[in-house]
């Protein structure tokens, strides 16, 4: 079996019983979530959203990249989110992130320096603050009312970020 | 109540039951999924992975922009990730996106012009496809391995996108 394969089985039972309810394109809750791509992060769960209500943005770090703006930003002005809520977490592979070296690394192995900054952190409670103060310097968002916080991968519980 | 006072409230109830269990920091099935931010998309659900199993990238549209690059950038080289699906979806808000309107817009409000590109699209098929050449042509990915669907929002079913 193929991953698509796998997938589009997996899928099709979802499918059966899949009903679109009450789902709208306008999340439910006006909440833009930006958070780590981190494989065991259950955003909804943690939070207590419900599917519909939330946009959700990942990334590696859950960092407020110009990618996340650009997300924030639709988020805001065409689907009517007024709220951001960030969620960073412990035990984040970016976290002491060696950027420099990776940077040789992948040069010397593919020729080309990545433009870009792996935005890695080496305090998950300080990336939230920058985090929010790049919401906060953003020309494009309608809404900055921000709440942060780092989500501990251990115990399931989420530390507020005092800005 | 806050938000934050209300989804603190919540997140103690998840705690109390949390079980960080089998969870491990390297997704289970090496897969990494770029997905849109749409609120009615439940990625694990749909796909039928569990929590731990992939990385999820998520950003208005699915795009598979720089910073998507950045993340499965990371997945790959520390967490070990061999495999991408890429999720597109029916009705989605970047859909006939207009852009050049746009910019303007922001730029007389706010007298800055948005130096990214919104990367709306007009059928969700071919920019799926757009997405697999940028997964192509990126020097930094290490697997190129690729499987796209879009997501019918309507009817909870996956399609998939031949390359």
């Amino acid at each position: 079996m193929t991953i698509a394969e796998e997938l589009l089985a997996a899928n099709a039972e979802y499918a059966a019983s899949f009903d679109s309810g009450a789902l709208t394109k306008e999340p439910a809750r006006h909440v833009a979530v930006v958070a780590c791509m981190d494989a065991r992060l259950d955003v909804f769960a943690m939070l207590g959203l419900d599917l519909g209500e939330c946009h959700v943005i990942r990334n590696a770090g859950g960092a407020v990249t110009d990618d996340a703006i650009r997300s924030i930003t639709v988020s805001q002005r065409f689907l009517n989110t007024t709220e951001i809520v960030l969620v960073h977490h412990t035990d984040c592979g970016m976290l002491t992130f060696p950027e420099e070296r990776v940077k040789q690394e992948i040069q010397a192995e593919t020729g080309v320096r990545p433009a870009f900054s792996f935005d890695g952190f080496s305090d998950a409670e300080a990336d939230v603050r920058q985090s929010m103060a790049r919401i906060e310097h953003s020309p494009f968002l309608l809404h900055r009312s921000v709440t942060g916080f780092v989500y501990d991968v251990d115990t399931g519980r989420l530390n507020l970020v005092e800005p």
